[in-house]
């Protein structure tokens, strides 16, 4: 994939959102953002492979920072990711060469081309996550070492901080959740800054191209008049785990977060559900009370019809869906990884009993 | 006044604890830390007049954040400011050419020197509140309107935050506050930064030097065996307000602050009783249902016999107290500086009675 134009932007939404297990923020606002960019610029996005990335130069990621029901309905200014980017080079008094997506899920993989546009930067075709995670000490540079500072934070009214000294990721995460929610509870993250040496050493490649690929899937499905769940599943080396009606969603925005819990019930038994618990993102489905899938791997409830993603932002009573897994990428899996977005970092007294297979 | 030796610390920490007003911080702990800096370094704190600053030198503002509640228990780590300000000096590539006090009240008069010595830097002989007030958007810098970014956050555990744009006064204070209870309910702050010329402009002059003085006061009396407080609002063109016993105490910390309220009965009629209300700072003192002073003039309970002020952290029942009140600085009573400082500011629906005479 070298550019992202006009005609991939749909498909490129449609994957976001699969692979955002219900977090991530909506793709709907973002995709429109972006389309009107590249409209209005005359430019579409300049695609970079990591591995094309000088190893002196300097990356950062960035990203959407706040809860899902939060930034669906206070919308940004459009220019925050692009706001702290800037700050970022006047404080380091360098160039940033390329932008990295933090997260790969939802409009958060769409809000960092809007920026990259905005700066006149290409975008890498990867991401530090393969999918959604709630916290920012969660993605693969992170969980591999990269330094948290500095970091920025940038809010719809142009208020800027930089971070420029920080003990440690959690650390981060935890003065970055205090002050979104002080930015009235969605903010601009440009974080981590990192070298293209850095940059190879821990990303998840090619995940914009996977998002495409799942994107063009569900619209081919969809051409085809075909429930898009099966196909997609086996795209992702995953599969369908259940099909049914949600028949009961709690969810409240917590201390910076949408938390919350859903049950589906089967079209042709009441009694055979599946219960879903959800930080942002979906982290553990049980069906009999038996653990079926759980964080890292992906959970993503999909409307059946469409095949569109539903974020747990627009969980409700009565919604048809089809509930996918999919096991995460690698780089997820090792020790350091599940430490950090295994069941147990999430509070499961649980161990991980990943999938077979790998998502990319 | 040159230098600030030794020989001076006592004193300076006594009157500094009189224009606290109950905040400000504990000078017990700050001048500790400033004797053993000036014994370690083996030099005394040089002192600057604002008007001997060069129009364009770098000043910049320091301070200790958050409940006096909680910095009395929290220790510091002791390099917070001067961490805080190598940090803007980086960010700005530009050398600080002298400290000057955010507030002149309590331990925030003396932690600012400490600072000076670990950073070889004077300090200008004057402050931005006269007194000490709760939050950061009440001094004379902010109030005639120098811009608040950038501005810096510090805490014991070395980390840093540079908030680099920020839309109002108000608005540092919000991010402040909330990134401070965040670093454990105490941080250090820098801010605002000013240039010599902008100083000049804003303010509050030879407030060391006047805190020194009403020390002086103080230990005379003591050397006297005479209660001081008469002595001390003479001083201060002020009068002592109420003498008696404090009855009592309601003080919660909340969102950062030590908020409540005190009731002082006379030590001759028990039925008459002055309460005073607080937010970190003493604020409205009635008797009766009256107000007979209120923010922004001076209302201090010193200690009846020693005249040591005594901070909203350390009211308990049974202290003798006496009740000084002391007119604020005439840069405080300006219609602009009222709508900061003055009692509706705190809420109150009181007009501002000036006491008689300024402070200075």
């Amino acid at each position: 994939m070298k550019q992202v134009t006009l005609n991939d932007t749909e498909a490129l939404a449609i994957g976001a959102g699969i692979l955002g297990t219900g977090g991530g923020g909506s793709t709907y606002l973002n995709r429109l953002r972006l389309d009107n960019e590249i409209r209005q610029r005359g430019r579409d996005v300049d695609i970079v492979q990591a591995d094309d990335v000088p190893d002196g130069a300097l990356v950062c990621a960035v990203g959407g920072m706040g809860a899902p029901t939060v930034s669906n309905e206070k919308l940004q200014a459009g220019n925050e990711i692009a706001t702290a980017l800037r700050a970022l080079e006047d404080h380091l008094r360098r160039k940033i060469y390329a932008i990295v997506i933090g997260e790969i899920g939802g409009g958060n993989a769409i809000g960092p081309m809007v920026a990259a546009l905005q700066c006149g930067l290409p975008v890498v075709d990867g991401d530090g996550m393969g999918r959604a995670f709630p916290e920012l000490d969660m993605d693969t540079f992170m969980i591999y070492g990269l330094a948290p500072a500095p970091f920025v934070l940038a809010d719809s009214h142009g208020n800027v901080a930089i971070f420029t000294r920080i003990a440690s990721a959690k650390q981060a995460e935890e003065f970055a959740r205090r002050l979104t929610i002080e930015m009235g509870g969605s903010a601009a993250l440009v974080m981590p800054v990192m070298t293209g040496a850095e940059l190879k050493a821990t990303v998840i490649r090619d995940t914009v191209s996977l998002a495409k690929r799942i994107g063009d899937t569900v619209l081919d499905c969809r051409a085809r008049s075909i429930e898009p769940a099966e196909t997609v599943a086996e795209l992702c080396n995953g599969r369908v785990l259940f099909s049914g009606k949600i028949i009961d969603v709690e969810r409240r925005t917590v201390q910076g977060f949408a938390r919350g819990k859903l049950i589906i019930s089967a079209f042709d038994d009441f009694d055979k559900q599946l219960r879903i618990d959800f930080q942002n993102e979906n982290l553990i489905a049980r069906g009999n009370g038996q653990v079926v899938c759980a964080v890292p791997d992906l959970i993503t409830l999909v409307s059946l019809d469409d095949g569109e993603a539903i974020g747990t932002e627009s969980l409700r009573y009565g919604l048809r869906v089809a509930v996918l897994a999919m096991p995460a990428p690698k780089e997820l899996k090792t020790p350091e990884a599940l430490a950090v977005v295994g069941p147990r970092a999430f509070g499961y007294d649980l161990e991980f009993q990943p999938m077979a297979g790998d998502l990319l």
